[in-house]
């Protein structure tokens, strides 16, 4: 087997979670050549070698170094404790949304980020072609060659600084970790009330493509944007049993009242 | 052209928004026999009935009083101003989620709820097949018919009474309405940083996905789920400008980290 040209004294993913896997399967798939795992859980190191062939380790000191590219792909906390350790020449790059490149300022000559835009879980599989992939670097080399890198895993990649990033990140909390939270709750509520899940199936995925075909916030419908105080006092009436839910319905209902006076949009729906 | 066998005497459709439009067009295809369609506002009525070939009229006291059914599809506080007008004896249903279909009690002699469980909005098509339809009446050959005039329309037809009907109607305000609510509050933020939406794309496709094939209560991800206060209180210091969004987003967080607690399952994802 030959490897991909890039990078080809070799790579070292550091993490074994969820976005270190589906990272390094795409990279394993597109032959570039992967030198060693490591995280500081054996097992979950040893898991994610196995599936790319190579090796893997728990101690930051074993780790290979005179690999081209460090990928740290761990919990945002534990980045800091990496790079204490950390001592390359390679350059190194992180995965997270929110931590400014700047973390890697005066420790390494070349370094950077490779921020890949999805809610990852081990146990799905993922087109990796389709996901939008960050990449940020302090240097036009380094640069190219991320980007280089990047369009070897995706169709989809994009140049974006940290400060920029951070506000992507924080868009997608809402939009994937927030609508995911607001699905908990409509389970939470169908299963107190003995109704089946996928009743609601057809209403989430029309949700969803209303929502990519145009401005979602031309095309709320619902109670709270009618400002139905009969339906809404109701709904609170229910929710006295979960107080939690009961003040996001009240919160949510407000703000989608709110944002759209403020939009000064027509009513265009009702639910 | 012959009509639907079903309540055919004829059926009137008492609204002409979202919810009106959509089932008149999908009674229509079906072949049923519309004999009319009304609305206090004449050019709404109008332009509804041009759609489905039939009269319309703004005066509740010109509806045709021999129909078999009577079909309102209005806001929720307007059902009580219409019935206190709407003296028949068809068959009175309504098409609202949280509304009781005992509010037609002593009014009429066979009454009950057709709910399409979907977000409409006027200028979508839909498959109506696919549109779960939510029926009740108030004796069993009622019922039946309502069943069968569903099933005419869409593959999904279920019996639910009106207390489940008002949870369903609360879960899918949770699923549709607040989720578009995190659509739009995202799109503010991507906006306001001069990103473009379509980042987010496959983001929202897979977060439908997986609510779809798993529960989502096991699937989240994110700082939230991690209890991640170091991206929290940057996404907090950034949402300043936005205290509706702020207080959204310190709630919504909160509510993810305690269900996720209260469900002990593992944490099996990150974003």
């Amino acid at each position: 087997m030959s490897f991909n040209n890039q990078f080809k004294n070799g790579i070292v993913i550091l993490g074994a979670g969820n976005v270190a896997t589906h990272l390094s399967l795409a990279l394993h798939k597109a032959n570039f050549n992967i030198l060693s795992v490591y995280s500081k859980t054996l097992d979950s190191a040893k898991t994610l070698a196995e599936k790319i062939n190579t090796n893997y380790t728990n101690d930051i000191e074993q780790i290979p170094d005179n690999a081209d590219l460090y990928i740290i792909a761990v919990k945002d906390e534990a980045i800091v404790e990496i790079i204490r350790h950390l001592s390359v020449s390679g350059a190194v790059v992180h995965t997270a949304g929110s931590i400014s490149m700047n973390i890697f300022e005066g420790l390494y000559k070349d370094y950077g980020v490779i921020y890949p835009l999805q809610t990852f879980s081990k146990s799905r599989n993922l087109e990796f072609a389709e996901i939008p992939i960050c990449i940020e670097a302090n240097n036009k080399e380094l640069e190219n060659k991320l980007f280089s890198l990047a369009e070897s895993l995706s169709r989809n990649v994009n140049v974006i600084n940290s400060e920029k990033r951070e506000m992507l990140h924080l868009a997608a909390v809402f939009a994937c970790n927030f609508v995911n939270h607001m699905y908990s709750i409509a389970t939470e509520i169908l299963t107190e009330a003995d109704i089946p899940f996928k009743l609601l199936i057809p209403l989430i995925n029309e949700t969803a493509l209303k929502a990519i075909d145009s401005d979602p916030r031309r095309t709320q419908t619902g109670p709270a944007l009618r400002n139905d105080q009969n339906v809404i006092q109701k709904h609170i009436e229910v929710l006295k049993e979960y107080p939690e839910f009961e003040k996001i319905y009240k919160f949510v209902s407000d703000s989608i009242y709110k944002l759209n006076q403020k939009n000064n949009k027509e009513n265009n729906g009702e639910f």
